[in-house]
């Protein structure tokens, strides 16, 4: 089985992907990635959906969305924070707001001294530690790379944080079996009450709704895409008759079915 | 009146906040810019909150959750696509798949040769034409700066495409008067149907949602806040009886009421 994913060798998504396959490859970008197995280029795709930090990874909602390709399985992996910086002799602590809360204890306790500055992602404040050896930056140890030391590893709060990848693969491998189901939704209209029928129609059937996430149609502000995790196969006739539903409020648009997967973990 | 935004000068941010504000100084981030105005260091801050591109600012939203100010208008203003190249001369245009898309009719009538390559965001695009003289990125014409040639202008398919930004103020000139609320829940919890009961404690008093968007609540995965913007003042009864729902629902997390307000438009 060959798998493409984002590297560099070491990243989540590698360590991701070695459970699904034992030949990966590297992609710049989800995007080409997706892309990519859509065109049967590889046989699966591993992509990051959604991180309890930064959330949901809005290049990987749109790439499926607008690709054909199917969802065969979710693999759910543990976030480490490592402090990463030049050296120990730091002022200022640079990450996500949340990474920052998420090591709050571990910061109080042992630099109770140092500056915490909030920026856009724990990615900008590993760059800011590796541009100025004033500053620390927070992130998996494998981010240390050369030029960073890790000063310590394991400083979050809990262990329970973690981050969601999709296998993706081409439409023709879409599963109706498993635990949870993705889809797609495009109702091309705009009316009160529009997201509360979309609910509806799993809730009335006793679906739980595990996520929902809206994004820009492009088309104009104000008009969304839905995607809709829901724990239910598609083969069960709840999830048929739901569905049914949500394609009469899209009547306009479309809906896409991504496909029925279980969930892996993986642990290191 | 002195107003904090994203610079340089001719961002889309400055032009939004100059129609707030004859004193206008820059901060490089999101999360700055609200820290400051929650520290009282200025009297207003415009962010951009959502785009019909790029869909919401997650930083924004972060922003707003994590820190004590209040909302006091919105500000909507048109996206305007220009062609931004080294030269006429380039076999690629990169962008975001959304761009690429509302830049269709344009591209295929005048470049129907070129490739078009799906990349994060349209400044991902523009970086790559900056490095690359074979690639054209496409963005306001502003972006072209020294490096770059505008080709075109206005190559989008139709005018409609926006950016939405907030105008935040110090809690005490939080609102409760305008067309338009935005509010934070935390429910500190997760149930099958915790997502309807939300969006029912409006639709049964008539309120329009106009949005609602999701953000990790940073502790763990599937632990979420929501963000919500309803079509109605703070002091309508109807409003603070959702609220009160809202409220209770949120019993064992909380409710944030960034404010009330109405919505300028700035054309340029």
């Amino acid at each position: 089985m060959k798998a493409v994913t984002l590297g560099p060798a070491g990243t989540y998504s590698h360590r991701a992907a070695r459970a699904v396959a034992d030949d990966v490859e590297f992609r710049e970008s989800v995007s080409a990635i997706v892309a990519a197995v859509a065109d049967g280029e590889y046989e699966r795709g591993v992509v990051p959906i959604e991180n309890s930090i930064e959330g949901s990874v809005t290049e990987t909602l749109d790439a499926l969305s607008d690709n054909d390709v199917s969802v065969t399985q979710e693999i759910v992996t543990p976030i480490r924070h490592a402090l990463l910086a030049q050296s120990g002799n730091f002022s200022t602590v640079a990450s996500h707001s949340q990474a920052l809360a998420q090591c709050r204890t571990y910061l109080e306790a042992e630099y109770p001294d140092v500056a915490l500055e909030a920026v856009a992602s724990t990615a900008r404040g590993v760059e800011r530690a590796r541009n100025d050896p004033a500053v620390a930056g927070i992130g998996h140890p494998d981010n240390a790379g050369d030029d960073l030391e890790i000063v310590a590893e394991d400083i979050q709060d809990r262990q329970s944080n973690a981050t969601r990848f999709f296998v993706v693969a081409p439409p023709s491998e879409r599963s109706d079996a498993g635990g949870k189901s993705s889809v797609v939704v495009y109702p091309n209209a705009n009316y009160p009450g529009l997201l509360l029928e979309l609910l509806e129609a799993f809730a009335e059937r006793n679906i739980n709704l595990s996520r929902i996430e809206s994004r820009p149609s492009g088309d104009r502000l104000g008009d969304y895409l839905f995607h809709i995790d829901f724990e239910a196969g598609l083969y069960e006739e709840r999830a048929q008759e739901a569905l049914a539903d949500v394609e009469a409020i899209a009547e306009k648009g479309w809906v896409r079915r991504l496909g029925s997967y279980d969930t892996r973990h993986v642990l290191y």
